[in-house]
């Protein structure tokens, strides 16, 4: 009820300060039988971890992930999965000045009034370091659901940096993807984000950017309407994402625009197979998956941590400037690539185990 | 677990089929001592119900609604409160078609598919009727948070109908809202919108549309992080909508485009409230509402239902062709604006009781 | 979280008050494909409805169910089960003194100091008529369970009535327990049960009774530790009932006094089946159900409402004195029997489909 | 959904295994605000661990806790509280014949059965090692419920060892209760079962007893009808315990026996409080607190870990014959105590806040 739980049957609960001494996830629901070793999980943190490259935050942790309960003799017991990421490298020197003063667009504020007290320390538990432990629990889901559903991939991907927007590649593979460091297929549009996120970078700004993901390989059936539709849990797990201002299933907002005619899906037989001939639908119907890729976007705000002078207001709610100091991210997407599959493969991985239930 | 309820303390549990005997909706969590009547919640069912106006469906249905369990004497008792309303107005005669053949776009292909069997009359638990349920619930959350904070007043309105977009009016009010049929508070577009519905309607075609809502007088402090974040459960509650293909909070996909030093919302102090400058972030922080306005924004696709030849798939899995008879919406939107009211004050509901448990 | 719901997956909500016009419940989470209609589950309500016999009240309340939704042509869909029972018979008149002193060991004192407001009539919400719900929903839970477990059977009887206590019959069946009215296997001690009820229904007084439940045929695997045991979850359905005051499984309070090498149950091999020479676990260990009989029992206080003046306190806070009107059970066990089964089987249902998740 | 969380606002989590590198709890949803320090957590874990005398297993652990997250400054922030046990003194070499034979009464075939593979080292996460995470989180409920009920304390005892009962001593103190080594308030039966526990602990067998438990300063007002009574969610907490096998409120078993107009607590006014002269109600009616002590008893099975030669059957399904080794508790009563407690202030504190929310 204090929010810090996802997931109704796979379910996870993350914990932990930025500047603590770990920060961690347990996972209450993961079937016994899996194979499961650290190294499933610590190649998705690996992607996820700061200091990769010139577009990300210099900030170096290793983020190495200890599993500590759950597994034995290298197999999920169907006990309780608890994984520890010790913190390293904090200057919470840095952070001094965030004690007395709100940064704007930050959490700051808002914990301040809500809990009346707050661990201000690298931003304490509104730090996105808490991804880190999101993305622990999203590796073990995806294990798993490659282990039961043949063909099922979750690809995320750069698809806008600023007003940048990718090229349709077509298929989009994990190679494509970690091909270059902003994490864009489309490699001539991947030159001019990095261009453009080592511009702002140099300007002490930021900027904000898209996050596409497609999920193939999907059985029909996922999704319990009316309430837990697949899109609206989806559309859940991502706006939890820090910075996420907006989602959009299949054709999404421009969808508006069209007609009822040129917007639906017509059906056709393929093999066995009920299939559609275009799929605005994002490859949820009803709050149903029909079998088609499930498509979605995710719009990331630009970085609120600025190195330019703000004006803010201290904790004892006197006018005061806020300059930000340390190492941050100027845009958030290439890291957020590994966030957004992890959520959507928890919240797959959920659907999936509920539509078992009821077979 | 099979998806029919919404809202951890204020829960609300949905029943009925569009051409059953009855629909209805339990309310568990409702705070005693509110002063509660049928009228309170009949004149927001008004609002949705069809045959209001020439750009909505010609079906006729009173929807009144009966007040069952929980209100004594005019107040509620902290008892389960039911609703229940009656189906009138059945040609189920419409829907023989639909029993044979998988209306496109439509959830006929994956209820069949995941359950086995499927009350087809009028696409039975899955079609928008089942929102009225969601307006009837969404009345008493409103009666009650409009009776706790000063203030509160929760507006939504169509801003976008096909490729025609409202301009910016200033504040919007409800008798600006309800001044047209369309429900867009800027009368100037109204008029193109009701003129473009009028024109898809004849084309037996239907168009998508935005609805967009205003909560005033929040107090900061609503919403649970890290997962159940406000802007994340506003998020689930308008995807669960029926045709809702996105959803953004403030800037939103737009805000991908600005740089750090814009998007940031700076504080000042205004007498012994700290507020921000701008609103970016759309009223909420760190998944916490920070006392401005909560501004989003919710995309609807076109109906599926249009009165035109379409390619389908029968229920024996043959290629089959459908078209739509009966009566039907040409655009959501308009009826729309009471559900996503409705959905807002209860996510809003919820939260404002979660956040006493913590004070 | 207001209580209303019992349930993880296959969850009810029961809503609705003595007096008022109806009582009902919904199930959400009842799988698809079963057949069902109102016979299957009036036969339950009829063994629980008032005026049955000389032990039971004399009110005689017809509790006709209506299934409202969830079903088409005579199958669940998947969708939520509403069932309605209408209130007949009501004589509020009879509650005129219930409105203005607080009856003891009744709901009434707690309701108004929590509530602020309470339906007094015929005990409102408190009273146990509310338990016909449970009846009506866990008739569906037992078909479920019938038809998905070859040989699953639950069986609950009176077991003890004051001090008289029945002897060990062997097997029960349903056929035995019906034999009498007090639902007791032993015949002998179902006499002197009648005699003993019908003499403190003479004096207006009333007196307790145990009834024992045994559920055969359950395959091992249920209940999910180490808070969701099997055990636990009962003793949470059974505590729940009005009246209860104990609950005990296998060896209960009795195997406190056993040494552990005599209350330990050996393993054995029974063709395919690891099998235990006793039964002292109760069918249950480590919170899981091992395959043998899950039998438990449940403790029922003497019914509250006696025919003598009492010492109580007026809503306005002054002492005053009590004397119920109306007609009352002297004995609740008898009617609580399908009540005990309905908690049991809803229990089990739901576990049921959980271990369905996981496998 | 797996079982292993509890409580639905104050929700706490347990994981780990007997032998593997540690245990742990993460508690979500204690308020902010709360001073809190590892020595209160000590204190209580001090008195469940194992090793205390010789009425106990000579296993030594120290069972010291870290608290890693949550509190920042000596203050829980609202963020999840995550506390560590590190494990010691493991002799897994004795749980070697475990491994391969089914412990009688155990849970070791229920896992097997149901996991298809289990942690047998020490019984994996069915060992009771596991309600040392309930001791630590139970204490910070405690600390928080004395911190705003003025008045309140929660004591249990040993009131039954084998068929030792102890006698009415009045008012209970945890100093009586820590007077001697059994945690029985008795002084002349306390020295009865220590030689009783004694006696079996030479034969190399076991013996139950009884924990009664009385909670004092409850407010008026806490538990939810009709589904999550304060006894019923009572209820179920003490089943959840490794090796309890009843649990009855109030009056209990012994109720049954009693007339209505005996077992009623007749109500009067003392000052400005409505009280009752007894309390066969045992503090709770119709599922919610009346303001008197809330009285309960749980009992427990003999431990099943005897020294002696018992049948049972081999994880390839033979029948084979099993002798424990190691260090094991003769009778599980003494330290059984601190988790009765610890259970019951987490059923409180749930119910507390759970009561805030509908003020």
């Amino acid at each position: 009820m204090a929010g810090n739980s996802f997931g109704k049957i796979f379910q996870i609960t993350t914990f932990g300060e930025s500047h603590g001494p770990m920060i961690g996830v347990v996972i209450d629901g993961c079937p016994a039988g899996l194979s499961l070793c650290e190294a499933d999980v610590q190649v998705e943190l690996d992607r996820r971890r700061p200091g990769q490259s010139s577009v990300t935050t210099s900030r170096d942790e290793e983020d190495g992930v200890s599993i500590m309960t759950g597994v034995f003799e290298g197999v999920t017991t169907g006990m309780p999965i608890m994984m520890l990421i010790k913190n390293k490298d904090q200057r919470s020197g840095d952070y001094a000045n965030v004690a007395e003063v709100f940064r704007p667009s930050h959490a700051d504020y808002v914990y301040q009034e809500k809990y009346g007290v707050r661990d201000y320390r690298g931003g304490g538990r509104s730090s996105a370091r808490e991804t880190a432990c999101r993305v622990a629990a999203g590796a073990v889901a995806k294990k798993f659901l490659e282990s039961v559903i043949p063909g099922y991939v979750c690809t995320a991907y750069v698809s806008q940096v600023g007003d940048l927007r990718a090229g349709d590649v077509g298929e989009v593979t994990r190679s494509m993807v970690e091909a270059n460091v902003v994490r864009c297929p489309d490699s001539g549009a991947a030159e001019k984000m990095i261009e453009l996120i080592e511009k702002v970078k140099a300007e002490g700004d930021t900027v904000g950017g898209v996050v596409s993901c497609v999920v193939k390989g999907l059985p029909v059936g996922l999704g319990e309407p009316v309430f837990d539709r697949l899109n609206a849990d989806l559309g859940k797990a991502m706006m939890s994402i820090n910075a996420v201002k907006g989602f959009e299933v299949g054709s999404g907002f421009g969808g508006v625009e069209m007609k009822g005619s040129e917007h639906n899906d017509a059906f056709f037989v393929e093999g066995s197979r009920v299939r559609t001939k275009t799929n605005n639908s994002g490859g949820i119907q009803g709050g149903i998956s029909n079998g088609e890729d499930v498509r979605f976007r995710v719009a990331f705000k630009p970085v609120a941590t600025v190195m330019k002078e703000q004006d803010s207001v201290s904790v004892s709610g006197e006018e005061a400037k806020m300059r930000a100091v340390g190492r941050h991210d100027p845009c958030v997407v290439p890291r957020a690539v590994p966030i957004v599959e992890a959520m959507a493969n928890l919240v797959i991985v959920d659907h999936y185990l509920r539509a078992k239930m009821f077979l």
